[in-house]
């Protein structure tokens, strides 16, 4: 590979997603010191239509429309659900619902997977699953008098299958899984490891806040029970942005979401006095959808369908392979090591490093424009987001952290303190 | 009480809050044709100042200021709570939370109550309250094998107390109640019922969405235990706007929910292994809150802050008073009953009337101008938002009213369809 500056221009001149940069304001700056904002996995980047659409829908839907917008904004959760469904997660019209968070979906869909498989008492998940992940199974085990089997997850190479098997038998109620892990980005096989979790009878419930809109997921081809994920990531969708859940068609009448909210309700406006679940998607609704927020998913939804998500996975595997091979060829005393599969084939769109000075780096990094993220213990996550990182991008940024490391200025930093991210 | 419409004009020329009118745009309209928008308890108005609170966060904070701007953002649900607390809700400071949905809130703070119960195995609503508020009871005491009573409610006249004594008893657990009913506006005696409740040795969880802003809740002053409640009625927050959540303050370290989510956890960005509720308010979070949606519940919190909650109930009662005596002085034949408790101090500031068309009576009230809301099964249900509502409104939407049953026209509307409001 040649590691040149001007070999990575001629990779940005041969993009064919060059254009969307120009979709995002800021993403275009040209400018030697320009900011590198390599955390759009943590908080994707403002697209150019977002102010726009909020504005009709504050100031003329609301302001204007009043109560009576309500007729166009009744069915957004399941019109960008279907819009997530069939451009971005490989699922059908009528298996995705936007709203909530992703916590409360996960907290929903497990609770109503659990109460489809009776008599099962166990829960599986991997003991470096993303910490709200491992809180809502603690906590919805406990409450149901499950057990816990945390699987033990290499957190550089990611689940191995052959580990998660011996985890599975006929106790197993659902297993919960992130399809690209967030601190290392290693992906997961989703269709072998949905058979797999088939064969022991069980459902899967897939997290997938790292993986959409950066790698293909293909939930009906995977015959995917259970799945949800954020919105503010690769969909750009803003910060804390209402996230989605998906439950496969078939399965949607077996299951009962455990907030029996009246946005899941049959006939809502009836306001009958029992609750009947709705047919569909829509029965895992529950109270009133945030207008506003999901006027700004829709956006960054639409921006990810019409790139293509198999045009974005193949840039952002290239992305993060020039970063891995540039820091390949930073001195063998760097102290830095890869903390990401080395296979491109077995990553998302971002690219982890270890370094016994995680933090310090981090903010020295920030402070010479360079915007990547901490993360526990001793790890420096650079998100590849590729709408709108190109390839000089990520090879500024690793000249700025190759500098850094050299001139050692980054050890002079405070040590980690309460850091919000 | 001198019913003409220059007594009314009077009445707005004395209005302490009449210069709030010109911070919502469109509510300033003196023209005979104007929009009269009595449906500020459904969908309260834009404020002028969110579209710019808005832009501030988008364009600004996000899209500038990237991932960064969560050291702003990571304390607004217990700040905006804050304000809440003590500008709206009569409670103190790290009492309040603002963040998910109504429905969503009830649920987390109903199962925690129980499980502060233990031993206890019934909980109390009512029959009239808000559907989804009776189906989160019904979901929760179904997986929970507990007993809901439902006590009866008289739909107009609201909850007598006498007739929840008789449901209260040493199973109780906890008692769901609304403090101002959502279709005939009757309002509950917090204090009174809150001792009643706690004599049982039960918990009382308050839903306060068509109280908050319109009416004074004294949560402290009453001891109450636990509320809820949304902000895009009286408090102006916009359609779906996330909900609050109040628990007392020496409450807060019994009580867990059961969504053990991120935005709950002690310590969060720590991003340890094992759940561990944070101290005071903040435990009852879960999911990363929805930052666009939050900054205009802060615009609207904070302008009835500022109007201040004693005189917007002053004048939300002399407009529903002005409403009613309009109606008494119809001919009896009318068809029209009114189905709020007739005493001003018992109500919220919205107003019920029932009639057998209710329905065609609410299509052909939009069609001339006047935007009520319908409720089952044949109300016409007028919301007069004291911060934006003149006395004159109040007049002319009567006037048309009373226009619209002396000819008659509306019984040529089509019966009830499906209805979204």
């Amino acid at each position: 590979m040649d590691l040149s500056r001007a070999a990575a221009a001629a990779l940005d001149d041969a993009d064919p997603l060059a254009t969307f940069r120009s979709r995002f304001p800021g993403a275009e700056d040209d400018g030697p010191d320009r900011l590198l904002y390599l955390d759009g996995n943590s908080l994707g980047r403002m697209p150019a239509a977002t102010p726009g659409a909020l504005a009709r829908v504050v100031e003329q839907q609301w302001a204007e429309g009043l109560v009576g917008s309500w007729a166009s904004w009744i069915g957004e959760a399941a019109r960008i659900g279907d819009l997530l469904a069939t451009g971005v997660l490989g699922a059908a019209e009528g298996e995705v619902l936007v709203g909530d968070s992703t916590s409360v979906n996960l907290y929903k869909l497990l609770r109503a997977g659990v109460d489809a498989r009776p008599g099962r008492d166990v829960l599986v998940c991997t003991a470096d699953d993303f910490p709200t992940d491992r809180y809502i199974v603690a906590g919805v085990a406990q409450a149901r008098g499950l057990t816990v089997r945390e699987v033990p997850a290499d957190i550089d190479a990611g689940l191995d299958p052959a580990v998660l098997v011996a985890a599975l038998d006929e106790r197993v109620a659902v297993v919960v899984l992130s399809h690209v892990a967030y601190r290392s980005g290693a992906r997961a096989d989703l269709a072998a490891i949905t058979r797999l979790v088939h064969d022991a009878g069980a459902l899967v419930l897939w997290d997938l806040s790292h993986a959409a809109g950066s790698v293909p997921v293909e939930l009906a081809a995977a015959g995917a029970d259970l799945a949800v994920g954020c919105t503010y990531k690769y969909l750009n969708g803003g910060p804390g942005a209402p996230a989605f859940l998906y439950v496969r068609r078939d399965l949607q009448e077996q299951l009962r979401s455990p907030i029996q909210g009246w946005f899941g309700q049959r006939n809502q406006f009836a306001m009958g006095p029992v609750y009947d679940p709705a047919p569909g998607i829509e029965r895992f609704g529950v109270g009133t959808p945030p207008v506003l927020a999901m006027a700004a998913v829709e956006v960054g939804a639409a921006l990810i369908a019409e790139a293509g998500v198999a045009r974005l996975a193949e840039k952002g595997r290239a992305l993060t392979d020039l970063a891995v091979a540039l820091a390949d060829a930073w001195p063998a005393d760097s102290g830095v090591v890869l903390a990401s599969p080395r296979d491109g084939g077995r990553r998302g769109s971002h690219v982890t490093f270890a370094h016994p000075q995680a933090w310090q780096l981090t903010q020295a990094l920030i402070d010479r424009g360079v915007v990547p993220d901490y993360r526990t213990p001793d790890r420096v996550r650079l998100g590849l987001a590729p709408l709108y990182t190109r390839f000089v991008d990520v090879w500024d940024a690793m000249d700025r952290f190759r500098a850094l490391l050299a001139d050692g200025s980054f050890a002079a930093y405070p040590a980690e303190a309460a850091r919000v991210t």
